[in-house]
């Protein structure tokens, strides 16, 4: 379950040290160092290239309903390590909000066809990456809409939580494992839309 | 979906080839060679100390409701790779069965913990071994009654079939990942009972 404290679930961090401990990761922070390895690799290539994001609603915040006000901005402070348009799922409008960096959070009502189109308008030639979370990820596999996706395996049982493939016929909507690599700390799994 | 053509479902096979290439594998069934590498270890390790074994009935074979005759033996010929007793679960009685090579086939009707005492007199000293298939891991899981379990991660996407850890609360029940071993064809979880 996701709260303030939680933004990924309860015990969700314990998915990511893969990440965490990268120096991709330390940079977008401000921070120096980090591990290089395999890891550090992998989590680079999904940086490259990116000229919009599309995250849905709960990876954006922790708010439900209808928004209160505009007191809430992501969870990741003035500036977020976006750098980008970011477009953000939502049932309930709310005006763009530009913050540090370049990143701006566009907030889309009209559902995942519209956000990818404005996503896509955005990016000019880059590419598009969503972000998350696994809801907003199935609803676009679903559609078949997704080219490539780099799933991280870190074996752990957190006991509960959303699931990413179940009930899903993954080959059915033409996606296959096209890569495995494995890391230091998870197993990098690339799934591409074969047809 | 389990048939005569397909024990393991259709695609089953293909989760299995850090298994099928090994060197274990193919002594089991006679066969010179195979891979010596981390897979062939783990695949080693599995077999080391069994004292006998519990299957689940799918696993033996794909015979369902009253057994119609004796002439199902199992999926493995004259003489299985098991060379102890094994434990088969299932609603319908049926003798013993004495198989070349030591394996004998006693079918358990009393459900899954007279199956593990039945398997543990059995096997004295030695470990029992749950060779499957899902639904009868998930009962022992259930039930807490599974000290160690290898878990090969092979990642492909079948589009369907049963899901080992879905809606379990596996560490509610006590478990925990307490090893994890890239091999050369599948990546080795080890989840072990800790309370």
């Amino acid at each position: 379950m996701q709260d303030l404290q939680n933004p990924l679930g309860v015990g969700g961090f314990e998915l990511f040290p893969w990440f965490l401990n990268s120096r991709v990761w330390r940079r977008m922070h401000g921070l120096d160092g980090g591990e290089t390895g395999v890891d550090n690799q992998m989590a680079e290539r999904g940086f490259e290239g990116i000229g919009a994001w599309i995250l849905g609603r709960n990876m954006f915040g922790p708010v439900r309903g209808p928004w209160p006000d505009e007191s809430w901005k992501g969870w990741w402070g003035e500036e977020p390590p976006y750098h980008t348009p970011v477009f953000v799922l939502t049932h309930h409008p709310r005006p763009p909000l530009r913050m540090a960096g370049g990143t701006e959070f566009r907030f889309v009502t009209e559902g995942i066809h519209a956000a990818l189109e404005q996503a896509r308008a955005a990016a000019g030639p880059a590419d598009v990456r969503i972000g998350g979370g696994v809801a907003t990820i199935r609803q676009y596999l679903e559609g078949r809409l997704i080219d490539d996706l780099h799933f991280a395996v870190r074996p752990i049982f957190l006991g509960a939580g959303e699931q990413l493939w179940s009930e899903l016929d993954v080959p059915g909507l033409g996606y296959q494992v096209t890569e495995v690599v494995p890391g230091e700390r998870a197993t990098h799994v690339m799934v591409s839309r074969l047809d």
